[in-house]
């Protein structure tokens, strides 16, 4: 993994009818966005999650692989007629859409000869020209075509794989986080928190989430970026702000 | 709730930094998207979550609300500086940004008028002409502007508001669904699933979703469709293949 000073971000693309039917929940977006964060320094800029067609799907691999450093897809690479995100990137990107030598080889060995059948064939067809990620539990391997990393869309799986993704990343700048929870509402500080935003406008994001924790009502702020020394600074004024309005910290 | 003869659709627009970045994980698309599919008969076509920041809200506004019949938004409602989807509304229907009479009576109502401050007053500007969805856990109205409506981000509120929806949406035709559960791997059927996806095309989409339960691997054989004689057809044959491949179906 190189290492440049500079901001990376991504994208993630979720391709699959049953997250949009609410029949199943997603729980990749927040697995992929926190290991980007924590372990390569690249933020989500944005989450979509769209319908397993082709037109839908290379309009959106175009849009997100041309305004972001990374897109990450998830689904669609199974052995069934609704598995249709190799072939769709191929035709995104306009290379032809094939047997993978050493996928196929892979898959092969996996399964043995005699059970190789057409749908786990089909697992081996992607893009000309992309490159593996290899998969530790299931064999099928996930696959890197220019800047889109496709990846499986049950999560066990998915998640023993990001680490094999590292290699074909470019480590960007950390961003360092910070939470205080404050037995509070957000409107007894909202004008305060507003004015010290303006303050730090370029070089912390302060978010500030209500929550409710055992009957009781709070907020959590949640400061980020990519200076430690500013988000020092901004804390110091928020724990002022906390002082002076003789808010409880809640400690967890 | 007027009812149409047609398919509805709609998107689903999270806004907020702390689902990108993996801090909190989504609940609400999977909520929106059930409520809508069971109680309205609509079906969601896209979901995405972007960043609070007011240029990429508009943009998103503007090109999914003409898009989708709706579109839903979540978060940004609040008191506070990062609570930007009021007026970045505003701004991409090129409308005003103003106090909401009804709304602003409702909260001036709720906190009385010595603790009625600026950041709870906040929470009454809306796009001008908009409509309220009442609020019954926590007072602050949500709105609809043209085809657009704007929930708050927490999942308990949220939930609250839902049914206040109904009266803004024209309903759609229900899509009846069918889920057959096996013990079996994808690429045992995934031959003859094709085949009979490719039979009923345009009338029943049929997803294939792998599952592990109990250590034993299977598949979720997922039937959608607007006609209900379509579904029990697809499901007929489904279960003839199963006969056919000798496969346990897995009853819960």
């Amino acid at each position: 993994m190189k290492k440049k000073n500079k901001k990376i971000n991504a994208a993630i693309l979720i391709i699959g009818n049953e997250i949009l039917s609410g029949r199943t929940s997603d729980k990749n977006i927040a697995f992929i966005s926190n290991w980007l964060n924590s372990k390569c320094g690249i933020s989500v800029g944005e989450a979509r999650i769209i319908q397993d067609k082709e037109k839908i799907i290379i309009e959106n691999i175009l849009i997100l692989s041309k305004k972001f450093n990374y897109v990450f897809t998830t689904g669609g690479i199974g052995p069934t007629h609704d598995d249709i995100t190799a072939r769709s990137i191929s035709k995104a990107f306009k290379v032809k859409y094939e047997y993978h030598k050493e996928a196929y080889e892979i898959l092969e060995k996996y399964y043995g000869k005699v059970k190789f059948n057409d749908g786990r064939k089909k697992m081996a067809k992607m893009p000309r020209g992309a490159r593996l990620i290899y998969n530790p539990s299931s064999a099928a391997p996930g696959f890197i075509t220019k800047n889109v990393l496709s990846l499986p869309g049950v999560p066990s799986i998915l998640n023993s794989m990001i680490e094999n993704c590292k290699r074909y990343l470019i480590k960007g700048l950390k961003v360092h986080s910070k939470t205080i929870n404050l037995y509070t509402v957000e409107s007894n500080i909202s004008k305060e928190l507003g004015l010290i935003q303006k303050k730090y406008n370029k070089f912390v994001d302060i978010g500030s989430y209500p929550f409710f924790r055992l009957g009781k009502i709070g907020v959590a702020l949640v400061t980020r970026s990519t200076s430690l020394s500013k988000l020092k600074k901004v804390n110091k004024d928020l724990l002022k702000l906390v002082k002076l309005k003789k808010i409880e910290i809640l400690k967890i």
